[in-house]
């Protein structure tokens, strides 16, 4: 099981790296550049949740199985960019299966810190999701998560899950895998039917400016 | 007095997070991104100086109480988005209420820590002001702090007053109050009479480009 | 020595402030915005190296001499902007023997905290040059070492050459000296000739959308 795990976490990284490298391709970037920016996809919301809790050092520092797995990941992005349309629906797969163990490892860690409920989520968001924040940052656009595939929407929701599952006591193997099936499947269905939050917005003269 | 500074608080948490949602429905992102951006807009600039900090943990996942806040104030600003523009006046009250006991509470804690009085005003700045600041890259934009305004300039005044104050060994209640209300004055005055510093720039052929 | 290497983190301190002060007034940033450039160009590798160890504050909060050093060069930057052109070479040197001392005292600390080769090198690329990334965030830009000049290969380079060197168990002057010199030779190089890594890209819709 924990060995299962480790695979899944393995495969999530090396889908966020492929993830950011192509973002990095399409936008251009020298080879070291896309390999920066398959780092910071893959490790991004991990380390920023490292960073907010007072007494942990970022954890690709102490595992660099990480930064391997993550090169791995850019030179196979970097060979197969051609072929990857064909793969894209295997990478999404990938994708969302880092997304649903790195959220619930973000709620795990928070909980072991002794953080509220709310907090316990908004740690795990941030974890699953905010790698792809800065990557889109990096990249000098609006964060995707922040417009549509209700991405966050889906951490939030599994790591409700999880916490639920894990008051009420239920056994280990199924409180870890029934939220992080959930949030592939709920990601995985909001992409293939284009589910997304509806947007609400104030026009460009309606608003305040003074802030 | 405690209480009088934790309602400033609290609608300063409040009017930031409405100044994030307002920018967040702006550029048409989502109704999770317009939560996110009015999390990070709130609690942005005192998470940075927790992350510069060597013993801390970021405020908020302490004292989730500033998540409540935040979740209250993206609500209200999505339900009044159109009444908003009437409000102005009143949101950059709570904003400039908040921009100054932020910076205050930033310099505060510097202090506590035993840092110097320029990494004390620092600090400060970076409290009350950051939050603006993560809040204009998520949303793509060059931060409207770095462009007009006087914002940070307000604060940094501010900053060097409480340290003066503070120092000279005034009453408790005098050394909080004065440069708080000396921030909201000063940024109240600065936008209502559109005060800003001098641009000095260079064209674009002017400058160096080698790095 | 120890006097020499001190000297040149101050003047890499002074070039990165320059050049992040530069970049400010091409936005036609605010004298403040100003200031926040070249105070995030000069010490954000610094400060993201030590946010990302668990036991570290901030550099320049302890050593507040760097925003001395800082303020000068942003004066110096904002006098001197129109003759800057005709120093455009002298800033780069400076500006590569910030990168190159940067760097490997970014090894350094992460050698004596105890982590691994590849640990090393990517806290050493960070500390030297994502000064430079933040900067050009803030002035929503993708940032330039993404795009070209080799800038973070020369640091990987510098980097493993100082951890080679270290290891063989060299005098620690040169241990020291010969990295720096390299990435500075090669820095300068760079920029001279125009060298840059091939850019392998993929086309809009070659690409996978789907994260």
């Amino acid at each position: 099981m924990e060995t299962l795990l480790q695979y899944i976490n393995i495969l999530g990284t090396f889908a966020f790296a492929i993830s950011g490298a192509l973002i990095a391709m399409k936008k251009k970037l020298d080879p070291f550049g896309v390999l920066i920016l398959a780092f910071t996809t893959a490790v991004g919301g991990g380390t920023i949740r490292d960073m907010l809790i007072e007494k942990r050092t970022a954890f690709w520092l102490v595992e660099p199985e990480y930064l391997y797995v993550i090169a791995a990941g850019t030179l196979f992005a970097i060979l197969f960019r051609k072929k990857l349309t064909y793969l894209r629906k295997t990478i999404m797969l990938f994708d969302s299966a880092g997304l649903g163990l790195f959220t619930i490892a973000g709620v795990e860690i928070a909980l072991q810190h002794g953080f509220g409920f709310v907090s316990c989520i908004v740690l795990g968001t941030i974890t699953g999701s905010f790698g792809g924040v800065i990557r889109d940052i990096f990249a000098n656009e609006v964060p995707v998560i922040f417009r549509k595939e209700i991405y966050a929407t889906v951490t939030v929701l599994g790591g409700i899950c999880y916490l639920l599952l894990r008051k009420a006591g239920f056994d280990f193997i199924l409180v870890q895998l029934v939220p992080i099936l959930m949030i592939i499947v709920m990601r995985v269905l909001a992409v293939y039917y284009k589910w997304s939050l509806p947007i609400i917005f104030v026009k460009e003269d309606e608003d305040s400016e003074d802030e």
